[in-house]
């Protein structure tokens, strides 16, 4: 892994690069460099700094196609990257290079409400999708918790998930179509405006989520759907986490509703997003709280549905509920609930973020060996995230004075991956496994599946330029 | 295309094969090689016969391993075959060698009502699945035409479409795991009962719709969801066939409501379904219905919604709306629908069907050049599908006293699919490729997205044993 294949950046490739997409587009410059070669992981996750050696902004297609060409041709490793707001260094570059921003392709091309679909490129914030089609009374059914920061094409890369996965989705299953730049720079699409498509393989969701290994995403047509004209949010406090994990399956096998979201909040969570906002949340110190968000066109139904949900909850260890039908409560409860990744890594310094998925049915048993885990290794643990689709946004946290805290935060890591394996989950949900967990992948992926995704990688780019060494372990011979 | 490069059967294959999955699971008796060497496509489509030299049954996973591990060491081609209910001849043995029959592996083996899923082999009717579930209270919304004679296998293969598209997606919308067998005999499980993933890249919707081009489906894990309570079918009456097609979209876009079905039947199908079926379906002379189905849990808002939708229809150029609510209402409907490709196949024996896809609100644009098409070729048209997701059956009809009725038919059908593309649509919704329309793809899938297609599929099948020659033309050299 150490030995490094790519073609170092020298003056002539940066002119070369200037004279094909304009001076304007192309930067050395130490401190922008270093600003676009990170994501949201710290640096302390890495061994060693990873630093582009050219970034370089497209503007166009035609710009990511003449790009791609010159690296191929060169040799040149190429990172693509949307807003940096990734959570396993994705957009970090593993082999320096260049760091190819898409942020300048930002245009929401068009919106067609006969055909349902929105089309953009890939630098568009995710929410101002959301909200163009808001205002055309359509919904945009992707909802990542970094929708206000986060890029459609980065969600793209990473099949981002979010809060109503339950109900629509991840991101994948919003793309119709895509507009894609090979490795050697050939323009290809797949799907369009369609709902239906077998002619060929599936490429656009083979695309989604292969953070960027693939193919540059230049163009997304996206689905929309009428939006619901009410919705609700349920906050149901729960004296403790066990009574309210339990519950989660329970809401749509008894009550046969299907929720937009079931999110889960433990006492830690809860208490460190208040004390990071400077709010209370009502039942502020429970055990854990449970946001169930329900949507309909007909508000009496909608009611009558909340109750039977309420009531469950009440049935079911709850011992209060509480609705949040107007926009303030709305925005306070979710805003709490969004705060929680930044709280941890405002209040703590020494943590792992977890991303696993299990199937809903097991959450309680996973819960209950994180416990465990915890009385084996000196660490402490964190959980909150999407109960209703089993994927746990589980912090390992180290004490705040220990010199060597990544070993037990390490151990207890594979401690819980074997966990999670065994329950038939896997290691990410939707924030990836790009640079941060691509030694781990062997936790669950085996020799032949690894062995797949490095001969799918290479059919689609021989000569290994795009965002090199992720999602799997390489050698250079690879 | 004409150099076989696989090696033929002889009797030491025969019975070494016999002698791994025991001899009950083989035979080379002519009349069964022929009988398992056809799907629904009629011989008269092939310009010679394709015939299996063996076809062995596999009664388990490890039976697929062994199966395949023996044709990969021998260079044999193994075309894997359903229930051979297909459209595209994805069954049909391209190249001799062993047609591997997954019908013995026809288990369900589990309802998981915690996780909302079903895990089935691959030899299983649809329709089994969607009446275990409908006995839970639940739904699998996978909903092919074919479901009571189809395997899930073969939905998967195909990605098969089906009624309820527009509201829950095609079939690999409802798959969250695969258990599949490799070229070379190595079992790999992708997904699982899990709501997202993301470590590593989407085999499981990659190998939906790959038609058994790069593993053998040996397990499905699909979605279930909650049944609606009620659903009520309308049909409605218009007097021609254009003001039928240009309301569709406003179906949706109009009164904010989502149906699980919007199908049409031109004039021409429906007098053809009465006719099959003997039988006379309420305004049987006009010139085009639409089905519309509606599902809700309250049957008042039921009613809403469908006296919302009739008013709309009747708006919109319908002269009579007819509701069905109850089974035997239904079921008749549904029953003319569905007779229709059937029904065209007994009254004509010249004809192309076709399974185009095209943008919603291109439908009318579409079939109104399909009309000056049959002014320019000596053939008619029938027409009927899911309007609601763009997927029309059309199917070119050439005059039954003429010798040469090909030449017509594909002439017609050259100009249709020019048509097609320059709308955005594409050649195939639900039927697939294989082998039918492997030579056309070029209509739709530039030379790059066939050599995608080609390297993908050697990444996973190095040898090109399985189901050779199908979905993008081949050279023997590829």
């Amino acid at each position: 892994m150490s030995t490094r294949p790519f073609s170092p950046i020298n003056q002539e490739h940066a002119d070369a690069l200037a004279a094909l997409v304009g001076p304007r587009n192309v930067s050395t410059e130490a401190e922008k460099l270093a600003a676009y070669s990170r994501d949201e992981v710290p640096a302390s996750a890495w061994d060693r700094p990873y630093t582009a050696e050219a970034l370089v902004f497209a503007e166009s297609t035609e710009d990511v196609s003449k790009i791609l060409a010159y690296a191929n041709a060169h040799r040149i490793a190429v990172t693509p990257r949307g807003a940096g707001t990734g959570l396993s260094g994705g957009a970090v570059p593993a082999c320096g290079g260049i760091v190819l921003s898409l942020e300048k392709m930002n245009r929401i091309l068009e919106l067609d409400e006969e055909n349902l679909t929105v089309t953009v490129e890939p630098g568009v914030v995710t929410s101002e999708i959301t909200k163009l089609a808001s205002a055309h009374k359509l919904l945009y059914a992707g909802d990542p918790c970094s929708g206000d920061a986060s890029f459609i094409g980065g969600n793209v890369a990473e099949n981002a998930g979010g809060n109503k996965v339950i109900k629509y989705g991840a991101t994948g299953a919003q793309v119709l179509g895509l507009e894609a730049v090979l490795a050697d720079g050939r323009i290809v699409r797949f799907g369009g405006k369609r709902r239906k498509d077998v002619t060929g393989y599936d490429f656009v969701h083979l695309l989604v989520g292969s953070e960027g290994t693939l193919a540059v995403v230049t163009e997304v047509t996206l689905k929309l759907l009428p939006m619901p004209e009410h919705n609700v949010d349920l906050l149901a406090a729960f004296s403790d986490l066990e009574s309210a994990i339990a519950f989660v399956p329970k809401i749509v096998t008894q009550t046969r509703i299907l929720p937009a979201s079931i999110e889960y909040i433990d006492h830690q969570a809860l208490s460190l997003a208040q004390r990071y906002l400077n709010c209370t949340l009502p039942a502020g110190d429970a055990g854990a709280h449970l946001i169930i968000q329900l949507e309909g066109n007909d508000p009496e139904i909608l009611a009558d549905e909340y109750e039977r949900v309420g009531d469950l909850c009440l049935e079911h260890g709850a011992f209060e509920v509480f609705v949040a039908d107007n926009r303030t409560a709305k925005d306070k409860l979710w805003k709490a609930r969004k705060s929680i990744p930044e709280a941890i890594s405002t209040f703590y310094s020494h943590y792992l973020k977890e991303d696993v998925v299990v199937p809903v049915s097991k959450i309680p048993a996973l819960l209950e060996a994180v416990k465990d885990l915890c009385t084996r290794y000196p660490v402490t643990f964190v959980s909150f995230g999407h109960a209703g689709d089993g994927n746990i946004h589980l912090s390992l946290l180290s004490g705040e004075d220990t010199t060597d805290w990544k070993t037990p935060l390490h151990e207890a890591q594979e401690a819980l991956y074997r966990i999670v394996e065994s329950m038939g989950g896997t290691l990410s949900g939707e924030h990836g496994i790009g640079l941060k967990r691509r030694d781990l992948v062997g936790f669950f992926l085996d020799e032949t599946q690894q062995e797949l995704i490095r001969r799918v990688k290479t059919a689609f780019d021989p000569n290994g330029i795009l965002n090199p060494f992720k999602i799997v372990p390489w050698t250079t011979s690879s």
